[in-house]
């Protein structure tokens, strides 16, 4: 019995969750946010829904792992700290170097952080949390978990950009895809669930939060994804606009009068439901004001739309979909955009029994009718699981 | 019985086709091209394959109107212009003010010239030829006949971007599509051709040319494109890009050092078949080297993904297809290329009679399997028939 925690860096918050292996309970989930503000915000749940709380300052990265590990231990968390075994990391970008979770050495870490191009603000951030863990934690097993590591399965028809062929050889201009290792357990899962190989299963994984992604994956491999060289593209998303014309993004920046990096903002941060609708990233503000603000209508619209039709075009690239899967926060709850998504993709055989589908939340369940020719399922994902599971499977034996 | 002239005008070139109406009889193509070059390509097809060529130089739009009248009275085409009672302009951008051909005013010209921010190449030139063609010809009713007007029925749901909505409203950022006029006629010939009323049926027409284009057409009208903003977006083309993730363009002008506009001109011009392959825009020649040359074989796999891809999402767009309609260049002479992407198409039940394919080119021909659950037509488009059409419906009485 070995206890290993899962780490997810941004550059002001640090989430963690910790899990006992291999029986894959989980112990305990925390976070340190807002770094280096006067009050910062470190949450900790565990055992029989206990709450810690603390606000005490947090300067660096350095500090808040230290009261990540002050908080193991004095929780009870921990006896001591050589119980934590490894250490798993969300890493965003992982390039082509990258195809499946790595145990990280100096040489992984550095290539972690070239690969800063490909995630600006978030790789090199993970690459800091690395070094830091890996001195506070010498004795555990450091992994890096890479969200892209599962798309690397993808064939170059479906990777490659219509752009010229030497972007590709000297810059890595190429779809990448993220949401891997969400991805990887759902599809995963569905096949369990339903008592399936997945070597002989064609599986469409919606993962719908507020970042959303549509991922075909057949026989077990990433075939194709939504998102693009970053995670911009492919469908509407909470604040992200998905796929637009390179045109009309040059056109407003002229009209705008704004740069490159400020229109990426607006694309990333202004758009998506939010932009269209004026008035709320969150789908649930939309779905209850739908009737008398026609623009919210418009966004739900235009978001179950751009699923439905990423959907269908990987029925193509499989000859067919046996499964929908439908995962992530808007997934797993929003029975209305569930419903909303199949309503579209009823040529392909797809049907949900309403009652069932209205009824589930959080909890995996087949959602079809009885005459449905494809099945469409929920299942809640669970990324820390996945990341766990993959530092469990490199611990030195 | 009345002569009218269909004109295509680009900035260095005037193409145009004389027909007899309403017998629809094509009586001579011809083009002005070099315009303000030292020696002018000056060219007329006529009657049993006669051919007129000449050199003398044209100076500018002028020139080359009043060299397209004296072939006209000089080949005997006409015995005098008055007997051209029409004509009629392809203009590239009609933004959401023209919803159909419109016979031009001095107002629609100056509307025309107004739209010039969504085509700045295009619909500057086109409203200068229309003004010289006016004054040349009085008595004749100049119609201008718009790339994107057949689009212009599209819903909210699938013309709108991602985007804060207020860009929609303030500056008309949304689809608009392109190669209209071209789909209007194919979808309406497929309907013919099968002998079904286009009110229930359900088409999606591929122009497949240098431009290449997907559209769902609805109970007669357009009710998804590929194209987007402008020609630029949607599936891979002989040189231009198609969609692509806006991060990635952002990344490459740093990498590249280059500026918006010479973005622009890398997307448009030197991207599509041509980028992936390294070798030609031209698919013939990658066809002729696929099986010694990866990058050629790559480019053509590419381009029949994408307009799978989109041919797929239009399916749940119209839940369901009931017929396939190739045209342009492309789609009406590459066996290979429909090939292709039929058989990407498999899960929809699309199925080529693979002897009548490869037989067929440039013909009307409905080139499906016999047990194919919908069908494949080819139908060559004829984008001056529909512009001389709408002429001749406006005609005075």
């Amino acid at each position: 019995m070995v206890k290993i925690l899962a780490v997810n860096a941004g550059s002001s918050t640090l989430k963690w969750k910790l899990f006992e292996m291999p029986a894959e309970k989980e112990l305990a989930e925390g976070l340190v946010d807002r770094l280096g503000q006067p009050k910062a915000n470190i949450k900790v749940k565990y055992g029989d829904h206990q709450v810690y709380k603390d606000d005490h300052p947090v300067a660096n990265f350095g500090e808040a792992v230290t009261s990540v590990m002050d908080n193991l231990k004095n929780l009870g968390l921990v006896k001591e700290l050589h119980e934590i075994a490894g250490v798993g990391h969300r890493v965003v970008a992982g390039g082509e170097e990258f195809t499946q979770s790595t145990v990280v050495t100096p040489e992984v870490l550095l290539q972690i952080e070239n690969l800063r191009d490909y995630a600006p603000l978030h790789n090199p951030v993970e690459a800091q949390y690395i070094d830091v863990f890996t001195k506070a934690m010498p004795w555990a097993t450091e992994v890096a978990v890479f969200d892209t590591a599962f798309h690397q399965t993808m064939s170059p028809e479906n990777y490659l950009y219509s752009i010229p062929y030497k972007y590709y050889k000297e810059y890595g201009a190429r779809k990448y895809g993220a949401h891997g290792t969400s991805v990887r357990y759902v599809s995963k899962r569905a096949a369990e669930f339903l008592g399936r190989d997945p070597k002989h299963l064609k599986t469409v994984v919606l993962h719908l939060g507020s970042g959303s992604s549509i991922t075909a994956v057949q026989d077990g491999k990433s075939v194709d994804t939504s998102m693009g060289f970053t995670p911009l593209a492919g469908i509407t998303m909470s604040t992200r606009s998905g796929d637009i014309d390179f045109s009309l993004v040059a056109y407003l920046m002229k009209k705008l009068d704004v740069d490159t990096d400020e229109m990426l903002h607006i694309l990333n941060h202004d758009s998506g439901v939010l932009g269209i609708s004026e008035l709320s990233q969150d789908q649930r503000d939309l779905k209850e004001v739908e009737f008398e603000n026609p623009q919210a209508k418009l966004a739900l619209d235009i978001y179950a739309n751009r699923a439905a039709k990423y959907v269908a075009g990987y029925a193509s690239v499989m000859d067919g979909i046996d499964v929908l899967a439908f995962t992530g926060g808007v997934g797993e709850n929003s029975d209305e955009m569930r419903g909303m998504i199949i309503d579209r993709l009823g040529f392909l055989g797809a049907k949900l029994d309403h009652d069932v589908n209205v009824a589930s939340h959080g909890v995996e369940k087949d959602l079809s009718a009885a005459d449905a020719k494809i099945k469409t399922l929920l299942i809640p994902t669970n990324e820390e699981l996945m990341i766990v599971r993959d530092v469990f499977e490199r611990l030195p034996q």
